[in-house]
């Protein structure tokens, strides 16, 4: 079967399943049912049922998945049997805690160096991992055959960063920078953009405590109502 | 019209737009039509303008939106005319980073606190924000009526840390932490899992590297079968 024939919702479950397994494996569970994995990822358990058929994993009737099997089954399918080299381009706060938290809790990535152009932070470590001159991006991506870049640098440079890991050979950005960025066919860019986030959050917020004074609202409106019966 | 009835998909455009109008004001641009808002944010111009009478917004044709107008009525529907109080909690490096960045680029919030329960943090001012310790959280969101907090602790103290938070009036969390989190109805939740995302960014690059292989064996052997012609 083809990778290219998967969708994106179904990939964006698979890592789903695996934490899930790995977290299983940890407390030495070895069976799994769909209907567990609906609790724990809440997909429904005929949604996971059908992924994973489609992966060509089969569960036991009445029993369920082998929760080993199924996780070696998923670390191929997603490309994470291997260690996966990455770079993070800006060492800032964010890249500074996307470093970390990869470098302490991802065993299945690892960061080859961060790159920043600020002479401060340049020749610092991050958990071991230095910081780097942008400069030497280049060299470092076709040495080590990087494909997987994470970007967190102010937005009006990230274009230009983004262009230059791609040049030397990435095919996949994670994005943090503010910015509509542009890449070339086959180039994957996933944009994380918390402010995004955070504002349409922030939507529902106000949208939650104007229903519920409209709700308060009708409370009163019903009260008053029966007092007037009342009179 | 009634904000409830607006999709999940076009909430998540509306910051967007916000995002280009406050870029072109800097500029002083006074109008913007629904093509250039279509190159700057990738969606299409018909989806922009199908998005913004939605919303009353409309242009003048062969001119555009007058960009401050948009802005202003685009701020009351997001509900950032007002600037938003929000909380933090878990002051390690990817709450620094997130109270950092919002404190410092985000002029629609206003973080009034940040929480933890490490000593080593608490007491620790950033950009200005006092680190206090989580057991203040519910004083705080009920003296200041905060309805919005972000969440970046550690997976096994997340579920926890949101049942206080929405119990004391919480109605819109940002969740950095990697667990799936429960919340009453009316409550939501927005999970930005970073390290899915990488992940499924991963199964990306390795499917893009598959098929440049699969493209190179396949020239190679149109290069040799080539070469059994000339035979």
């Amino acid at each position: 079967m083809s990778s290219r024939n998967i969708s994106k919702t179904v990939i964006k479950r698979l890592p789903v399943y695996l934490r899930i397994l790995d977290n299983l494996i940890r407390r030495d569970v070895e069976i799994v049912s769909s209907r567990e994995l609906s609790l724990e990822s809440g997909f429904s358990a005929e949604q996971i049922r059908k992924d994973l058929t489609y992966f060509g994993a089969f569960g036991t009737r009445g029993t369920g998945y082998n929760t080993v099997f199924l996780r070696e089954k998923l670390l191929k399918i997603i490309g994470l049997d291997q260690k996966t080299k990455i770079i993070v381009i800006g060492a800032g706060h964010l890249g500074t805690a996307l470093t970390r938290y990869n470098a302490l809790k991802n065993p299945y990535v690892e960061i080859v160096a961060a790159f920043d152009r600020d002479l401060q932070v340049i020749g610092q470590k991050i958990c071991g991992i230095e910081v780097l001159p942008f400069d030497q991006a280049p060299e470092i991506i076709r040495k080590h055959n990087i494909k997987v870049a994470l970007i967190t640098v102010p937005a009006d440079s990230a274009q230009e960063v983004v262009d230059k890991v791609v040049e030397n050979g990435v095919t996949a950005i994670l994005n943090f920078a503010p910015a509509k960025l542009h890449a070339p066919e086959g180039v994957h860019i996933h944009n994380s953009d918390l402010t995004i986030e955070l504002q349409s959050l922030i939507y529902y917020s106000t949208a939650e405590e104007e229903r519920l004074s409209r709700l308060k609202q009708g409370a009163e409106e019903e009260k008053s109502q029966k007092m007037l019966k009342l009179e």
